[in-house]
């Protein structure tokens, strides 16, 4: 097996950056995996993964990850605990990275079918929260999940870990602009709503979101702006009997996605 | 009005070790809520406000706050920007702290009823889950929420402000030992569910969370002791069509929220 020792190895220069910086991501098409959970989680589903970096032990730690190099083989490189620890993102490193190749440039896009049901993301700011939707919507079997305005990256280190894996599995589109995506849905016949605290919102329960809909997410602080609220075919509310004004942004769509799998599934 | 603008005056360094110090915090019986809208919260509902910090025009900026103020009147001390700096928990704050009494040590426990819905964390990790957690339970109208085993304090700046001031309203206990929850519950005639990934778990939805009910929330990385889940009247989980393993802890419980007040209400 190959074996790096140093920091000023050009594979290591290049697996901190693509770590560290969205652009550097992009212009490449690739994307760095840590931790041997989300490492197994992008062998084991559709993701192209060019090399493995593993400090020694790790495929004797991690069981999990040693089954999946071995269903699907790729290059391994060792690398020493000091590079490990000077690429992780987490406090306790793994010591185990997967340079991989990005789902989104390639076929893993999300087409608007008459029967699918899809979240859009618009202009959310935490990386945390976005990671637990993705991980939520793939729970709950959703067709598929859309970034919108500007969104955390899905394939930083924050996001990816907080999707546990689940980022490799559920069909993700990121597109910029909420009025082409609601010109999509219409002329798919797919129902599009705003989640927004309106006084003539749609109220969840009550309103079936069953196969041909779309639900829309606003900021965390700010909320979808009017215009896409007005764009939408309705805003859609969560009822609350307690006091609070409104939900975290993550909970309401957790919920929202909840009901979408009541719907479709008649649970 | 009083104004303070050394970073040595005994009161600042007071306000100052009770934001971050958990220990400070319970010894004194005090905890100090940051920014406009945490501290018009604690101004409009049940909380002692001792003094509120203001830094130079935060009224004219905040009018709920400054609304809250007229309301429940409380002595004002002006700080410097500086100072607000030293203290706050936050990158850009709002120059606005409130000395408040802790409700927990009070009147603001939660006794099991025969017909309340109850939430409980057990050895809960992050603090933003737990404040997000608390929010939804407020909005959901639930009866009461314990924190048992080792969790984050509610009071910490990081717990109150993921609240958005839903604390300072919803009844919380926090009580060391699930045993004697569970035996209250018992008593009370309230059925215990233990949230778990267990295969002959009762599902939600099918499971009636109606009046009668308290659900045990698992620690993120490990969920329920095993004690705890054979402690309990019933394991229950959440149906997951799609092909993730597990939901993150807070938007389990907030699905599980959710489906309470469905039963409560009918909805």
């Amino acid at each position: 097996m190959e074996r790096l020792t140093s920091r000023e190895n050009e594979q290591i220069k290049y697996l901190s950056r693509l770590m560290r910086s969205k652009r550097e991501r992009r212009a490449a098409g690739m994307f760095v995996a840590e931790g041997a959970r989300l490492c197994a989680e992008a062998l084991e589903n559709r993701v192209e993964v060019l090399k493995a970096y593993l400090v020694p032990g790790a495929l004797e730690r991690y069981p999990q990850l040693a089954r999946a190099l071995t269903k699907t083989p790729c290059d391994c490189v060792e690398i020493t605990p000091e590079l490990s620890n000077r690429l992780s993102d987490t406090d306790t490193p793994q010591g185990v990275y997967c340079l991989c190749r990005m789902l989104d440039n390639g076929p893993h896009t999300v087409k608007i079918d008459t029967d699918g049901q899809y979240l859009a993301l618009c202009g959310l700011q935490d990386p945390g929260n976005v990671g637990t939707i993705i991980r939520t919507a793939e729970a709950m079997g959703l067709t598929g999940l859309i970034l919108a305005g500007s969104c955390p990256d899905i394939y930083s280190p924050k996001v990816l870990r907080s999707t546990m894996g689940s980022v490799f599995r559920l069909p993700i589109r990121v597109a910029g602009d909420e009025a082409v995506l609601l010109q999509e849905a219409r002329a798919a016949g797919v129902k599009s709503y705003a989640a927004a605290l309106h006084r003539q919102a749609c109220l969840l329960p009550g309103t079936g979101l069953g196969p041909g809909s779309l639900v829309l997410i606003g900021n965390e602080g700010n909320g979808l702006p009017d215009a896409v609220v007005q764009a939408c075919d309705a805003p859609l509310m969560i009822q609350m009997p307690g006091r609070a004004e409104s939900l975290n942004a993550a909970m309401a769509a957790g919920i929202i996605v909840w009901e979408m799998a009541r719907a479709r599934l008649s649970l």
